[in-house]
């Protein structure tokens, strides 16, 4: 595998990051996964947006973010994944310095990895539904920030797993937050419902197409938190990803929801979704 | 400089981190830091215990820290550090594997690497007392993890130098839990004040050494936390840590607390742990 590493196309066993990389030392580093469909990209310059609000946010100097579309279209050709499904990883760290919490002056160099990842198959089967389960919301208070300090999104999905489901759903302060990995969607009535945008959840690009496709298809949103104790009054819940796309959630903890099926307004919503993918 | 990584003794620009490292892509891992007094260690046994709690917290399956000891000594010897102060640097992770916040299978190896570090001019000109500015605690709920998902204090830490201090201490529901690398006492009619142990604050090391000096020295000790409006009622405020050991805090946001001087109680701690340190 061909993969990007601070300037160079090199194969990945020849990536040698430093011991005293402040992504591996602190966390001290951002990231963004990106579809890519059949060799196109989708989303690209919105996850590029997020990418420079994390690294603003973080006060990481890397100004070549306009860069990234070409060296990951250069990847999907280096390896051959122009006709497939694929991720693109990309992480940008704060760099190599000696350790410490000060951040290093100004003329560290950020480090910059990209490589790509073929689709895992439960990305596939997500699509049938899957099972969720209650994790108690014990994140830092700054979620909005893409970081790869995940160590607490690590627990709670095996949490989740340890707990015959596949996917956890946060819960803080007595509401669903968001997925371990995913956004949440609660349908009532038609509408859907999802918790505000804010510093709890991040600003997943996934949601804003479901947001673009519900003006399209004439579906009312309400950015209002949902309550665990509610969701077997919903008549759906979906979660949404860059990986998963839109997925149906059939069981939280165990317990069905609704008739236990994928509901009409998910399905709906995947087949726009998938009429938008095919279009780019 | 000679370290020791996953099994060899070699030089640092040879240690390979994999961009796979689950240290790396989640900050997956854990650290301790270890002070060495001209070639002897410090507490290295109860250092090895927290590690213990903090991978067994995490369920990374490393077994074998009763080793590394030995391996620490080795690095002085390899180093000609026997005869100076320095700090010993661990960090485990859970290894190498395809990204995914599921936990790899049994059979991974986690990463084993060890360093060592000369002191930091710093360290000692903390002991003549240092300023601190209090931040805002948006970490995650489990600092009794000593993980390197570390973004959190790296973001408070920086906001106090920001503001001309030298040390950030973290506010969380209007209580002041702990530095950003250090645990916090205040003194008050000749007894200590220190926020009490739980998930809030990391089991600090040199917390308990205070502790026990405090027995023999009949200083009574309260576990209760600090106010950050009463900081300025108290006698004294001083700071703890592997690095710093017990440094008098002479000011908070830039105004003095008591007499703007290093009190008597901490200079007898102080002096109190320096005799400590000369009989190991």
């Amino acid at each position: 595998m061909k993969v990007f590493f601070n300037g160079s196309f090199i194969e990945k066993e020849d990536v040698k990051i430093s011991p005293d990389d402040r992504g591996f030392l602190f966390g001290d580093g951002v990231y963004e996964v990106i579809r890519s469909y059949n060799g196109k990209f989708f989303m690209f310059s919105e996850h590029i947006s997020r990418l420079n609000y994390s690294l603003k946010e973080l006060k990481i100097n890397y100004y070549e973010t306009d860069k990234l579309e070409k060296i990951a279209k250069e990847l999907l050709k280096l390896n051959s994944f122009e006709n497939i499904d694929a991720t693109v990883y990309i992480q940008i760290t704060r760099g190599v310095a000696v350790r410490s919490l000060k951040f290093p002056g100004g003329d560290i160099m950020p480090t910059v990895y990209i490589t790509l990842n073929k689709l895992n198959e439960h990305y596939y089967s997500y699509k049938n539904g899957i099972s969720a389960f209650l994790v108690d919301d014990i994140r830092w208070k700054r979620c909005d920030i893409k970081s790869v300090n995940l160590l607490a999104n690590v627990i709670a999905h095996n949490q989740a797993i340890d707990n015959g489901s596949e996917i956890g759903l946060f819960v803080k302060d007595g509401i669903i937050t968001e997925g371990t990995h995913v956004g949440v969607f609660g349908v009532k009535n038609g509408s859907l419902i999802t918790h505000p945008a804010g510093k709890e959840i991040l600003p997943s690009i996934t949601r804003k197409v479901i947001f673009d496709l519900c003006i399209k298809l004439e579906i009312p949103v309400l950015e209002q938190a949902i309550n665990p104790e509610n969701v077997f009054n919903l008549d759906e819940l979906f979660v949404v990803g860059t990986s998963p796309e839109i997925a149906p959630v059939i069981s939280l903890n165990k317990i069905p929801i609704a008739n236990g099926k994928p509901g009409i307004i998910s399905i709906k919503l995947q087949n726009a979704f998938n009429k938008l993918i095919k279009g780019i």
